[in-house]
C-alpha cells in the first residue's frame, strides 16, 4: 500500500539525520496521496538507524491508522492539518534543528536579511502564538496544527513554506516530502546566518592587526621574494 | 564475567566519540549490574581508537577492581555515587562537551527554553556548588559525587537525568548506559539551544537587505517567469 | 570540447559541497579558456550528487551556450564579467557560505585582523553596494557583475581574490578554478575568525574557576602523585 | 635516515586534518631527535592529500636541509627556536585554528575557567607581544620564535604547553609530535569553551516558555498517560 510514498517519507527521514537536522529521535518527515487522502508518516520514537520503509504508517485524514504494526508520529494531528488546509502540500517535515529552534525559543520571527532567505522564503518565517493551556490539555498536537493554520490565515503556504512555533521548532513543508527537507534544510542554514548577520551589525571594530605583519605574511606568501611553497 | 554488561559500556564510549562528545580521553560511561553489586567502567585515559570491550574495568560500590587489567576511571567514585543514592540508575557519563561545559565554567543553571528541554530534563538543568578546598583535597573524585548527590536532595534524579559540576563539566546518568548517554546528547544540544535563544533575544534586528532584491530573487527562482533551474 | 577544463571545473564544483560551503543547490563554479575565449560553468539548480562532468556547459563571452543540455547558472552574467575584466583570472566561484554571507548581509567589509587574512587578501576583503532598483529590474546577474567591476576600480583583483555583494553572498576568483575555490575555503574560514575577534575583544572575563580546583586537575593528571592513566 | 621520526611526523600532520585544526595548508609539525640535533618537518605549502612520509624534510639546528627535496615549512626557524631553548619537548606543531586563532587576533590571553583547561595548562595560555617592524623585517619566523621563548622567560614550557602570538595563530608543543597535536587539539578545545563561557556570563536569561507547554512535553513522553513512541 502506497509503497513508492513509504519509500519517499522513509529517505526524506534520513535525509534529516544525514543533514545534521536531527539528533535521537528529534524529527519526523510525512508526504501525503491526494488520491487516496492517506498519509505516510515515521512512526513514533523509533531510532533512525534500525527504521526500514516499511515501519512507515499509514493514517487518514482523521489520524486512524489505516496500516502499520507501529504507532505513527505523536505529531501526526499537526501533519494532518497541513493537508486538509494547505492546498498543493503533499510533504511536511518536523524537526528541533539547533539554530531554527533558538529563533522559536525566543519568539521571534527571522527576517529576510538577504538572497539565500529570499530564494526559498517570500518574507520572514513567521512565528505563532503560543497555545493556551486549555488547548495544551485539550488536544496538544491539533491544536499546534491549528495555530499553525491560523498564524497563515494572510499568507500563502506555498510562498512561505516553513513556521517556527513558539517554545517549541520549526515545521516546513512543500510539494512532497523530499522538497520539504529542503525547506527544513534552507530554513536552518537562514536561521544561522540571520543570527550572525545581527551579531556582526552589532560588533565593534577590534583593534587589529599591526599592519606590517600583515604586509609580511602577503609577501612571503605571493611578493616578487615569496619563500611560502615549492616554487 | 559481566560480559554483557562490558560490550554495552564499550559501546556507550564509543558513542560519545562518535556523537562529538568527546575529543582525545576526555570521558567516560559506565553501567551498574544491580544483582551483583558491581559496576563496569572505562579504563582511565585509555585511546578510544585501540580500546576493547575486554578492556572494561569491574568495580565494586567501594571502588576496588574487581576484574581487570588496566585502572579504572579516575572518576570511578564519582559514578560510585550515583549508583548508591539514586535508586533505578544504572549508566552514567561524565563528558567535557562543549556546550555544557561552557555553562557549567559559566556556573549558570541551564533555563527550560523549550520543549526539547523539556522533552528530556524537568526542570532546569542544575548546577552543582563548588568544593571546598578541603574537600577537593581529601576526595577530590567522591566529594564531587556527594555534592552532586546534594545539589539532588529534593530533585528526582530519573526526572532530571544529568546536572553541572560548577567549573568543571556535565555528568548524565539513566536506566543504563546507552540511557546515559541518550541524556548527555541531548544535554548538548539543549545547552546550545540556551546560549542561542539568549542571544537572540538580546539582540537588534539587523538594517537587512532592499526589499527589491529580495523580491528579484524569489521571483527569478518561483515566479511566473523563473529561470533559475532547468525547467 | 574543452574535457580537461570540464573536469577541472566539475572537480571544483564538488569541492565546494566537500567543503562545508555549499548546501543544497546554493553554488557554483567556473574556468575560463583564454585561447577560445569560452568559459565552463555548474549548469543551473542541480543536484550535486547526480551531477556529472559532461553535465558542464560551455558558454561564450556573450552568455550564449555552445556546448551542453542544460541550462548553464543562473549566475553565468557574473562570471563573465570576470573574465572580461579581471586579467590573469581563469577560475570563478560563488557560494552563499554561512559566515561570509552573514558579513554580506551585515554589509560590512571584514578587516584584515590577523594572519591568516593578510595570507590570502592583501586588505581588507570588500563589499559592493547595493544594485539599484533599476539595475535589478534591468539585468540583475550583469550588473551583480557590474557593481563587483566598479568596486574594483582601485584594487587589483588577483590580490583581493573574492568579494562580499551587499545582501546577497561572496564570490572569489583565481588563476583556476580550483584556486578560485581555495579562496573561497579561506574566506569562509577568515570570515568566521574576524566574527569571533571581534566578540572577544568586546566580552568580559568571567569570573571564573576557584583555583584549588584547577590546580588539583592539573596535578592529579600531572603532578608527582598523578594518578590519571595507565602509568 | 630517521625513518620513525618521518612516520611519526607524517602521521601528526595528517591528525591535524583529520581534526579540523588545519584547513588548505595552514599548518606543520615537526618532531626533534636530541641525539642527532635534527628535527624532521613537514615541506612547504604541500598539500595533505598528496603528502607522503619521504617527504618530510630532515633539518638541523641552524636550518640547514640535512635531507629531503622538498623546502621545509617556512615556520621551521620558529620550531628550532623551542627544541634549542625548551628542554625535553621533541615535537612542535603550528595551526590557524579558528578558536585558538581568533583569541590570538583579539589579543587576548585565555584564562583558566575550567578544569578542562587545567587538565592542559598550568594557568592561562599565554600571548606573545608583537614583533616589531624591525625584528619582521630582519628575520620574521626566527623571532617569532625569539618573541614566544621571551615570553617563557618565567613559564615552563611543558607545564603550559602551548602560546597565542599576537595577531597570528597558536603554537604547540610537547614531548613528542603526538603530543603537541594532543595539545593543539586540547588548545582550540578550551578556546572555544572560553569564548562560550564568557558569553553565558554576560548574557540575560530570556523570557522563556510557558510553563504548561514544558509540562505538556515532558508528560507526554515520561508522564503516566504517556504516549510518545512505541510502548
Amino acid at each position: 500500500m502506497l509503497e513508492n510514498l513509504k519509500e519517499e517519507v522513509f529517505a526524506a527521514n534520513q535525509r534529516l539525520v544525514a543533514s545534521g537536522l536531527v539528533v535521537l529521535t528529534w524529527g519526523n518527515a510525512s508526504g501525503f496521496d491526494p488520491e487516496s487522502g492517506l498519509l505516510v508518516i515515521k512512526p513514533s520514537g523509533v531510532s533512525y538507524e534500525t527504521m526500514k520503509p516499511s515501519d512507515m504508517v499509514v493514517v487518514d485524514l482523521e489520524g486512524k491508522v489505516v496500516e502499520g504494526n507501529l504507532r505513527p508520529s505523536s505529531d501526526t494531528p499537526t501533519h494532518i492539518e497541513f493537508y486538509k488546509h494547505f492546498a498543493g502540500v503533499r510533504g511536511a517535515v518536523h524537526t528541533h534543528s539547533t539554530e531554527a529552534t533558538a529563533w522559536a525559543q525566543a519568539c521571534r520571527e527571522i527576517p529576510a536579511y538577504g538572497t539565500t532567505h529570499a530564494d526559498t522564503f517570500h518574507g520572514p518565517v513567521p512565528l505563532t502564538r503560543f497555545l493556551t493551556e486549555q488547548e495544551v490539555a485539550e488536544a496538544y498536537e491539533l491544536n499546534t496544527g491549528k495555530v499553525i493554520i491560523e498564524r497563515f490565515k494572510d499568507l500563502d503556504p506555498l510562498a512561505v513554506p516553513g513556521v517556527l512555533v513558539a517554545g517549541h521548532a520549526p515545521f516546513t513543508w512543500g510539494k512532497d516530502a523530499a522538497d520539504a527537507v529542503d525547506h527544513a534544510i534552507a530554513l536552518e542554514a537562514i536561521a544561522k546566518m540571520a543570527r550572525l548577520t545581527e551579531a556582526i551589525c552589532a560588533a565593534k571594530p577590534a583593534p587589529g592587526l599591526v599592519p606590517y605583519v600583515g604586509e609580511k605574511h602577503y609577501q612571503r606568501k605571493h611578493g616578487k621574494n615569496a619563500y611560502y611553497g615549492q616554487k
